[in-house]
């Protein structure tokens, strides 16, 4: 493999970081200043819901991230960046639940009805695709006695198949902001400039992400 | 290359085709059937609104999407699969073009501000490094004098920055599909299950498309 390969993969990873954590910032900056706070147990509807953008993000699609740069970014051998990459990805699924859980908190308070929407049928048919993603690599890679065969034939579905999931987790993202910020009939002004860098900044996260490890095939 | 790829790769083309056609199809039934019909000249503004989504989709992203695939779905020499790759690309851009007009017209004829909304700054922010991307190719790979070190260099990001677009135009069309239906205040209904799951076959072509590409790479 070309050397030049590992200098263009680590600048993309920190690009990626540098996206993930101004999306983090800037998710912040609107929950906490515009939209009144983030709390699970709260009497306000709002702070509820707020709950489900925020460890969405910060939660689940930032840690599927890091799971997936893990083989570059993490200074170990390759059965503890192994390890690590199937950590990242259990803290996001259950982030994620905690996380859906508060949205359909939220329409129960409201008396809201659920999974009418596009983002809610790409957000959740997601969710479950990766979840049994995660089984089919905790099985295959990590406690199976799969042959070096099998998981050789195996690992394109599963790296592709996870880049894929990925790009859709980010569409559920950005389809999520959209129908808010519609819903809110927010057009010029702070906040609707706000919610539009906050989709930039988690397009452009999922981008990298999925460049620094695509790139590992090209270079 | 393990000669399964071929297989898989041929396999996952045919599917991207089932997918567009499939989204092409839902697309007419919703315009045509739902919204009146598609007309870039009429005196009802939602006629000229609704050429916005046929084009971008069923012009401007399925041309894309062929486009990349044309290396393998093109029974030709290197030289002409090259050709008719750049030559898809180039429709797409002029058809994406009628498109974006139809929206600005829309919003002229009803008086609504352009480019506030999320749909809006990742849609024309893709459409703009589209064109880079293309004049990028045009000029490196078909009529420079470019060595073929630099060709050899220049290819991994033209492929994964195409890859990159294809997802950023995928996010454009489903935050769109979002609005619209989050504007029209649809929730459960037939043509809001019918959006749904429009938005849901535009996904799976991209995923598919991309996964042909993306695999020739593993397999």
């Amino acid at each position: 493999m070309d050397p030049s390969y590992h200098q263009s993969a680590s600048r993309v990873t920190v690009l990626a970081n540098l996206f993930g954590i101004i999306a983090i910032i800037l998710m912040l900056v609107w929950l906490l200043h515009y939209r009144g706070g983030i709390d699970l147990d709260s009497n306000k509807a709002d702070r509820i819901f707020n709950v489900h953008p925020f460890l969405m993000f910060c939660g689940f699609i930032f840690f599927t991230g890091q799971a997936m740069m893990a083989y570059k970014t993490v200074p170990a051998e390759r059965t503890v960046q192994k390890f690590i990459h199937m950590l990242f990805n259990l803290i996001a699924i259950v982030v994620g639940i905690v996380g859906i859980c508060a949205v359909f908190k939220f329409h129960d308070k409201q008396n809201i009805m659920n999974m009418y929407s596009l983002h809610s049928w790409i957000g959740l048919g997601t969710f479950c695709l990766f979840g049994l993603q995660w089984l089919f690599g905790f099985t295959v890679f990590l406690v199976s006695q799969a042959s070096r065969e099998t998981r050789r034939r195996a690992a394109p579905w599963h790296i592709n198949g996870g880049r894929a999931l990925l790009y859709m987790a980010i569409c559920a993202a950005e389809t999520g902001l959209m129908e808010k910020a519609t819903f809110m009939e927010l057009q010029h002004g702070r906040e609707s400039h706000l919610i539009n860098f906050l989709g930039l900044a988690i397009l452009l996260f999922g981008v990298t992400v999925d460049l620094s490890v695509a790139l590992a095939r090209y270079i």
